[in-house]
């Protein structure tokens, strides 16, 4: 059996190979490759999806697999051969539905498809990219069609990046908590405003990344082990659990996006070079979903990057390197600032208490489009429509609404649902780290991290995706996803900033 | 016959993406990777590598091949298939006596044989080099026997980057040629010297790299298709038609190497910029040898580069730039500085009369090592003694010394003599695009480099590698590889500089 788990080790260090050059080529897409790289590019992403596939389906794959059988069943479920060997089958069945050329032709299209939304967002003009999107959607109908029978045409989109859940589950989640985000963000409008004018003033740029470089070096980020570039869309791509990059994006006139976008990114950075390295080169070695993923970026964002503690110890710093736009506003003011709740345009820029909405504004529509109740060319209309719904407020151009993510470029669909389950996980870690640590907000205020990260890479980090997300979950907190703490979070933080009684 | 082919287009397509992609990895190691990335970077490499090699080598391949080799004789022999159909045959037939397994670990060795090299440099200690070295010897000692009987153990090294060339050939260049070359720099050495001290002073970086990419903006480097950034050894790499990057090093305290380091890698991209787009994506895409490669940046970096038009147009610029530093020296000065003959340790720094002899001095060592009459631990003493009787100086370390070039370390043996070569051939296109265009001189002084370009682009770029380099290099010149103009140029440039009638 120990041969035949090397020869299948073997191949699925191969399929990480070929997984790891493709994300090395989509990172320096979005970083470094000049304009005449696309075509090429393309093709070159298309294949080497293609070979990971044809890899990770192949009937030596399928035979090692049944080989392993019984000799799996006897391992300790826990250990990380069993989980490997679990992950593997698991990969195997899906992709097994999914034909070669289908892949081929999406890589492709989405390819293309990026440049387009690039151009499209620029120029700020929907129909440069709407050729391209119709393509997409049509392609991922299609790729729902490999898995039928499903509850839901959503469901196989969903599963791709939230293994297991399904969308009955994430609406039955999301519709009340619709309904209790849309009220408090009434009352807080209702109540008396806060000010952040001060932080839409010039910031030098070289300056701001200065500071975030340093402060997400005392978070923990590990710059052995990875680094910081720029690009239009900050994201985070691991190469390798020694090579696992971010970009960020800086704005000379707004310190939000360098500040709180670096904080995120490195957030899920911090998870996948948490990652034990005896996992290194296997499918378990990335993190375990997205909303897992996104629970990390949006716990250092906000949980931690938005709380009063962080910015006893950090302000100080960020008013010596802005002295003279930051000298005359107190740590009080600063920290209302950088909480404000207003409903806006941009779902990266959203505050805590409307950001779900945004989220659940895309999940609708994704299925919407799904489902073909919703032309692709009526998209713009539907998204002004939902936003003034939602969030009361209506972008005045494209780039600014229905074309500001990048998620649907790259074929992304059923991805955005994550980023709302993401919140809600935050919480219930936090609350639970609270418990497990009396002295955690006193270390925070003392720039001291150590303990919070200890806790995230011995609960969450070190174990990559050796179980499925909501048995990593149960683990750690005892029950599923749910909204309970999130609220109780929002509703002290802003019941305290807005001097509101919820 | 036309399905057959469009058949064998889509691997060999496959196999271009490979490579594209391994290429990618391979720059990024050596321009942004951090340090953590080694291990598996050194893994993704071979893994690509291997699959590239077992697609080149595949039954389908070569099955391909006899089914189109009746039609491939139909065809005129010029045609982009015909040259096509010959490439791949030569590859498939070349590789197909590596066995994969060899490619995969020295693969992983040189990968791991970098990173100890630059270790070893910056410490200047040649063992931490020394057991990466002994293993790359010993696998292309292994590498020879594939291709067995040979005349030299040397010649499959050679063929690998000057197909077709044997080292009887270029010893029969080279022995005169050295003798000559003494002899010139002697004589070179008993006359009054120039001075060139100016070019060590204090020059701002960022205005050293502007001027590199305002000049070779004037060139005709196109920056839609690729872009320049910064690795300790310089090097041009390519991942399609529409993607040539070149990385420059700075020095504050010399103008050497950004001016013509710069320079030179823009003669590489030129050349790969220029090839034909009808023909991407395959093997003919790309520079058809090492020397004729060399050529073209060697003609940039010196012919052009070092010659009094190119600094009648630039040098005033140069001035402007570095007013302080240069504003003292008048043009006939700078030109007599840029070409100061002083034999010295480093190749990359050596000047046009004394730079062969330091390759001849690597072919020399590599002859040795190979055949196993210089014990690898010997080098670094093998290496001074020859620096002693070629150049008359001795490297006061093994960072100066044997430990200058990144080439042995990346596994590159064979490759060295290929620069000599390109300087012979440099001149050779040289001699015969001064009686093409007669205005050459003066398109240079009004710095328009169009009529240059376009000579080159129409006999030697555009063609790729779709003839044989001697055959190339015949239907451009006549003849073959041959020291006569080069001599001839070296006479007449240093003569002039240094008072000398030869």
């Amino acid at each position: 059996m120990e041969e035949q788990l090397n020869q299948l080790k073997a191949i699925i260090g191969e399929i990480y190979d070929l997984n790891a050059a493709k994300s090395l080529l989509g990172w320096d897409h979005q970083t470094y490759m000049p304009k005449g790289g696309v075509k090429d590019r393309s093709e070159q992403i298309a294949t080497l999806s293609r070979l990971a596939h044809e890899k990770a389906t192949s009937v030596e794959v399928g035979s090692l697999l049944d080989k392993l059988d019984t000799y799996s069943k006897q391992l300790n479920p826990d250990s990380n051969d069993a989980c490997l060997l679990r992950q593997v089958r698991r990969i195997y069945d899906k992709e097994n539905r999914i034909p070669a050329s289908w892949i081929t032709d999406f890589s492709k299209i989405i390819t293309l498809g990026q440049s387009a939304w690039e151009n499209a967002k620029r120029e700020s003009n929907f129909s440069i990219f709407l050729p391209h999107l119709i393509e997409i959607i049509r392609m991922r109908q299609e790729y729902a069609s490999f898995f039928q029978p499903y509850q839901h045409i959503y469901d196989p989109q969903l599963d791709d990046f939230e293994p297991g859940m399904t969308t009955l589950e994430v609406q039955e989640i999301f519709n009340p908590l619709r309904e209790t985000q849309v009220e408090i963000v009434q009352r807080i409008a209702e109540s008396s405003q806060v000010e952040n004018k001060f932080l839409y003033q010039f910031f030098d740029e070289q300056k701001q990344w200065k500071f975030g470089v340093d402060v997400i070096t005392e978070l923990g980020f590990d710059w052995e082990r990875g680094r910081q570039d720029r690009s239009i869309h900050p994201f985070t791509s691991g190469f390798g659990l020694g090579d696992v990059r971010i970009t960020t994006r800086l704005d000379p006139n707004n310190l939000n996006p360098g500040l709180f976008g670096t904080l995120h990114e490195c957030g899920h950075a911090l998870y996948e070079q948490g990652i034990d390295p005896a996992i290194r080169r296997t499918p378990l070695a990335t993190g375990v979903s997205s909303a897992v993923h996104e629970s990390q970026s949006r716990f250092w964002e906000n949980i931690i990057g938005r709380s009063l503690s962080f910015w006893q110890h950090y302000y100080p710093k960020l008013q010596q390197n802005f002295q003279s736009q930051l000298g005359g506003i107190n740590l009080a003011a600063f920290y209302k600032g950088i909480n404000i709740v207003k409903p806006s345009y941009i779902r990266i820029h959203a505050d805590e208490a409307t950001y779900n909405l945004h989220i659940m504004l895309r999940m609708d529509l994704e299925i919407a489009l799904l489902e073909g109740s919703l032309a692709v060319k009526d998209l713009p209309e539907a998204w002004n429509a939902k936003m003034k719904s939602y969030l009361g407020v209506v972008p005045p151009d494209d780039a600014r609404g229905v074309l500001q993510d990048i998620h649907w470029s790259g074929g992304l669909i059923g991805y955005f649902p994550t980023y709302a389950l993401g919140n809600l996980v935050a919480s219930q870690l936090w609350e639970k780290m609270e418990a497990d640590i009396p002295t955690i907000s006193e270390d925070i205020a003392r720039g001291t991290f150590v303990s919070v990260l200890e806790w995230l890479r011995g609960n969450i980090h070190q174990h990559g995706s050796k179980y499925q997300p909501t048995d990593l979950i149960r683990r750690v907190i005892g029950e599923g996803i749910n909204s309970r703490p999130y609220l109780q979070y929002l509703r002290r933080k802003y019941g305290e900033i807005y001097h509101i009684e919820f």
